[in-house]
């Protein structure tokens, strides 16, 4: 059965950066994110006698190599569960530039799982989805579901999954991300991750730190206190990439423009317009703010030579079969 | 009596940042830095019965307020010490920016406290003079000595002061400096280091990390082993910087251009121009390297818009008295 999925990316407001786990894909430190309307993957999986091996295609490109096995390991994943041996044609199209921070293999992913576990007939519920999800890319659990999303870290595989804390319309944030770079990255998140645990003498200290920011930005959400979730979000974030920079060799993310813009939201945030960042493994700078500032910030950015496209996000919905199957 | 003194400048390899002492100027951790050739202090103190109250100039400009008062809290210390309560007339020149990251206040408090305890006649060993010129600016008592020097941390003021781990005759290594921004930063290293302290959860893990890198950098000075000493010096600061920017407020001292230098030193040490950096609170970037590369690194820098200025440094020497005194 061919199935489409979509699923939006996300970013987190508390960082995944390391695992506990690195076969079952267990995080390190609980953590938490907003699903990003748009900004999606929209993949379809057709499992088939038809094919004799799995052929899978991003963004107008069939994969070979790492990539492609990144895909066939999670193919292999749900084969297992689902008991079948099928081969499967995956065709996946990014609407944001991929592998630069902006998360695609967390939609990717998402979207993949979804559609694939429906190909194969499976009709499981988003707990389940969200395990499955995980062992592809840990974050890419987060993006099952829309709204602010906990991510459980567990002890086990099936203790580590996606929670709903609040859905996309309990309190209305945006996401303006000013693109700065759009190439992939030099060092990919799983291998950046795996070295700053190795090396980073600080890395113990900042997991600690992650779970006290878990606790207090899901008080902020419930209170919908708009500069409490912004003020951790951005320390949450320093504090990931304090890690990163004191990783050996030095994952050093963040280009001038990144420098120029945070503190540009610095400045913004002194003269009253209510703004804080986040940045994932990559140099693009995600500005939180309320909805009546999303205008002026877009503006704002517009004027920046080093801005080379900017998003703007609302909180996004849930992961979901595009097509009337199984889901 | 009149008496003159200058003192140069150092950058630290391994870093100073934190008070386990607020009052007596103890660091966290001991740290160890190079003395800076060329760039020094100039200072002339006379402390006289014709001066009703302390005068001090720095620069041609007539200190008041804050600046005046650390200056004179010095003079009380030595006052005190030297049981007198003349005035004194301090004046006072850099041949270089200050307070930009290029630690002013090290050679400017070494020079103090050398020509000052002079001019009350005390004649101290530079031991004595270290732990004096400490508490009127931590790192300054490394200023004291020539070559490789290491600050004790100690655990009272008797037990904190500097000591040579070698003379600037033992291993040449040179510090090219890349000047981005000349003007004051926004927030002191004083003031900064508190705020560290404070509220920086990594901060426990950078003190141990430090210690145990200091052991490290002392073998490989011993040894003239400058990749070692280079990588060592490099991975420190970048400890120390990712406490900084991990501080409620953050403390980003860095400018795009500091990024864009980095990311430079870094390809050029892929390629072969073996170098490395360190950054202490500011935005400039001293480039390590050996003898034979200077030229290359000071040539490929003139190339870069964002370089103001370029200094190139050998190690240098003592501080000392210009004019024949006491010491």
């Amino acid at each position: 059965m061919k199935c489409t999925a979509t699923a939006n990316s996300n970013i987190a407001l508390i960082k995944y950066w390391g695992k506990a786990d690195d076969k079952l894909f267990l995080p390190t430190n609980s953590n938490l994110s907003i699903t990003l309307e748009g900004l999606n993957s929209h993949t379809t999986v057709d499992f088939s006698s038809d094919y004799k091996e799995d052929m899978v295609n991003i963004d107008g490109k069939n994969m070979e190599g790492e990539k492609k096995e990144k895909v066939v390991k999670q193919l292999n994943l749900i084969r297992n569960i689902a008991n079948s041996n099928l081969k499967a044609k995956v065709v996946s199209k990014n609407n944001f530039p991929s592998a630069a921070g902006m998360a695609s293999s967390a939609s990717g992913f998402a979207a993949l799982t979804v559609a694939a576990c429906a190909s194969l007939g499976m009709n499981l519920d988003k707990k389940q989805l969200s395990i499955i999800s995980r062992q592809g890319s840990g974050s890419s659990c987060r993006s099952i579901y829309g709204g602010y999303v906990e991510w459980v870290k567990g002890k086990k595989s099936e203790g580590s999954y996606a929670v709903k804390v609040a859905d996309e319309n309990y309190f209305d944030i945006r996401d303006v991300i000013a693109i700065v770079e759009q190439e992939e990255k030099k060092v990919s998140s799983r291998a950046g991750m795996a070295e700053t645990i190795k090396t980073c003498p600080l890395y113990k200290s900042r997991v600690d730190a992650a779970e006290d920011n878990l606790l207090k930005i899901k008080r902020a959400i419930k209170e919908k206190d708009f500069s409490e979730i912004g003020k951790i979000a951005e320390f949450d974030c320093l504090l990931m990439h304090a890690t990163m920079i004191a990783t050996i060799p030095s994952l050093l993310y963040w280009s001038p423009a990144t420098i120029k813009i945070i503190k540009l939201v610095q400045e913004w945030r002194e003269e009253g317009l209510e703004s804080y960042f986040t940045i994932d493994a990559g140099p693009n700078v995600h500005i939180l703010t309320l909805p009546e500032n999303e205008k002026e910030i877009v503006k704002r950015l517009r004027e920046i030579n080093d801005v080379k496209d900017i998003k703007s996000c609302k909180i996004g919905g849930d992961a979901a079969l595009t097509e009337k199957h199984l889901f």
